[in-house]
């Protein structure tokens, strides 16, 4: 039995509750929650059923019935007719007929599930609670298979950066070089999650899409990139050079730096999630120079962003086993740029970073 | 004033509603009502409201604001606290109040609105009617805008396919030449949709995720291929043959054509999906060769696969209008499989084909 489902077996007791339902139609490709529970991706207008106490159910529609088969974890896979939606809600009905679970309390996550198949569940004999928080809590904490996928995409990821590295000074687009990422990604084996590339004052605007900007002259370049492994992405940005930076560069870069020094410095069991950030604003305070507007960091997993946030407002505790992304960050608008961004697990007594310290 | 608003605010009227609001989160960053309803992509923490009588808003997360008013069609562009998620909530409420807009009824998109806000949207002052059908139907009939984007995804995609069909026999495995088209499509200025590569024996599983096979000897090769431009994709297949193919694998590919050009025939204003669907499946069945499980056909746009479903079963007429990915194909278990998709656009008297003829 996945230890995924096993963890959430052990919550659905704990708020006596009889199972889990979910169920997701082609729009929420991108949702992660049916992925995290049958360890199968991409899947269209399927849904599962996990009965607290009884084996789960995967229900997958038409042709995806070979591959679900062969990478899930569910043992029991069914194929379906789940197209208009209600053919997939009367399938649903006799599942819960078959596993006894009418009448029953029944978790839902309400982070990802649609109002459009929500309205249609309540019409099924079975009280819907809401879970979602409880499943954000649960994929905090990664299990062993999840952290070796995210390792997986470290060596990947850097790569990338590397050839990056290779290629600055030859007059290539911010656009043509983040190409140039993906494909090393790709070749690897990997999908491409995301790839920014932004030089100078296009660095200045976090989240700038890389464009025709031609790379060239004395300045920083920040790229921000991730790996995607069966579903679980890294997201490490660095900050390269390019020509000979000046001394004010210099500074904001060095700044920068202490300043992912200071917040992993933070980085352990028990430890709130506002000394972490604290740590890495103080730094750049300190020294004059702007702090971001963005968070300071976040987790990483199935989605790039999720759960903790680390920001000073919020008090929640790190725990074991937590992969956080930390990206503190100095932008001065139409000029340039900075980001570094580093990948570690959260262990009692500290951290281990998965990224090279660069 | 966006086509896309005039539209939907027409059909607000129609069902006596006196807005629309919507509302994703960081989960929902591929949903697509959001980018359709303000012309931005990838916003995390995000909504928006349309008063069906008054200028919409669109509200952002903090550093989102710049990105925001440069892209969006949207001329009220505000910046809110919307972590955690109750902020966006208290914005919302604040914003319902300036547009005089409680107690009335508002629609929501529930094909893509999460329980979890509609829970708390239900707890202000309006009363939260069901509108997704609505914008799912708006979204079938596209925009000039809209059809501009797609078009300009035309060449990047096919330009992708040349150069995959240029290195057949080099020995390549399917990941590298996917890696290949990838690049292709990101050099040229499109983001990657997907790609998939299958030769052979991988061909006969629609779906089947390119590997290290390496394709080389004699067969088929389906390559099946989305480049996306400002969010809208295409989704283009070919069967290309690598060596020399037998007989067999000629008859195959040359009644997944015959397939094709029949189901095209059937493409105009008015003619119900069923016809169209039944015009390829037709051609397959009478040279005793399997049909595809598959459906033959969907809609493009913001999303690969959207509305209507080019099916047998479905009576719904075509409108002009409509973008289709029209895909019959023949699969032979464990041995090889053929699948060619064009991409057209409903015309009054016939259609319009986007890909070239080959």
């Amino acid at each position: 039995m996945s230890q995924v489902i096993q963890r959430l077996r052990k919550l659905l007791r704990e708020e006596e509750l009889e199972g889990f339902i979910h169920y997701q139609t082609n729009k929420a490709r991108e949702f992660v929650t049916l992925r995290y529970l049958s360890g199968v991706g991409g899947l269209e207008d399927s849904g599962i059923l996990i009965p607290t106490d009884d084996d789960p159910v995967l229900f997958v529609k038409d042709f995806e019935g070979g591959r679900a088969r062969y990478s899930s974890f569910i043992k029991d896979v069914r194929v379906a007719k789940t197209i208009p939606i209600d053919n997939a809600l009367k399938f649903l009905a006799s599942l819960i007929e078959e596993k006894g679970l009418k009448h029953k309390k029944i978790g839902i996550d309400d982070s990802e599930l649609t109002v459009e198949i929500y309205s249609r569940l309540k019409r099924l004999d079975i009280t819907p609670v809401a879970f979602g928080e409880e499943i954000r809590k649960l994929r905090m904490v990664k299990t062993r298979e999840e952290l070796k996928n995210i390792r997986k995409a470290v060596n990947i990821t850097e790569n990338a950066i590397l050839k990056i590295n290779d290629m600055l000074g030859s007059g290539m687009t911010e656009s043509e070089l983040a190409a140039e990422a993906s494909f090393t990604m790709e070749k690897f084996g990997a999908e491409k999650s995301f790839v920014h590339v932004q030089y100078e004052s296009n660095a200045s605007v976090p989240h700038h899409v890389s464009d025709s900007t031609v790379v060239k002259g004395d300045g920083l370049l920040v790229i921000d990139i991730g790996a995607r492994v069966e579903g679980y992405t890294r997201d490490i940005t660095r900050t390269l050079e390019v020509g000979k930076i000046d001394e004010k560069r210099r500074r904001i870069k060095d700044t920068v730096k202490s300043s992912l020094d200071a917040s992993l410095t933070m980085v352990r069991h028990g430890m709130p999630v506002s000394a972490v950030a604290r740590a890495a604003r103080d730094v750049i305070r300190q020294k004059n120079l702007p702090e971001p507007q963005h968070r300071i960091g976040h987790g990483i997993g199935l989605s790039v962003h999720e759960a903790p946030i680390i920001e000073t407002e919020f008090e929640y505790k790190l725990q074991e086993g937590m992969v956080l992304a930390i990206e503190p960050g100095i932008y001065i608008p139409g000029k340039t740029g900075c980001r570094i961004e580093s990948n570690v697990v959260v262990k009692r007594e500290g951290y281990e970073r998965l990224d090279a310290n660069t």
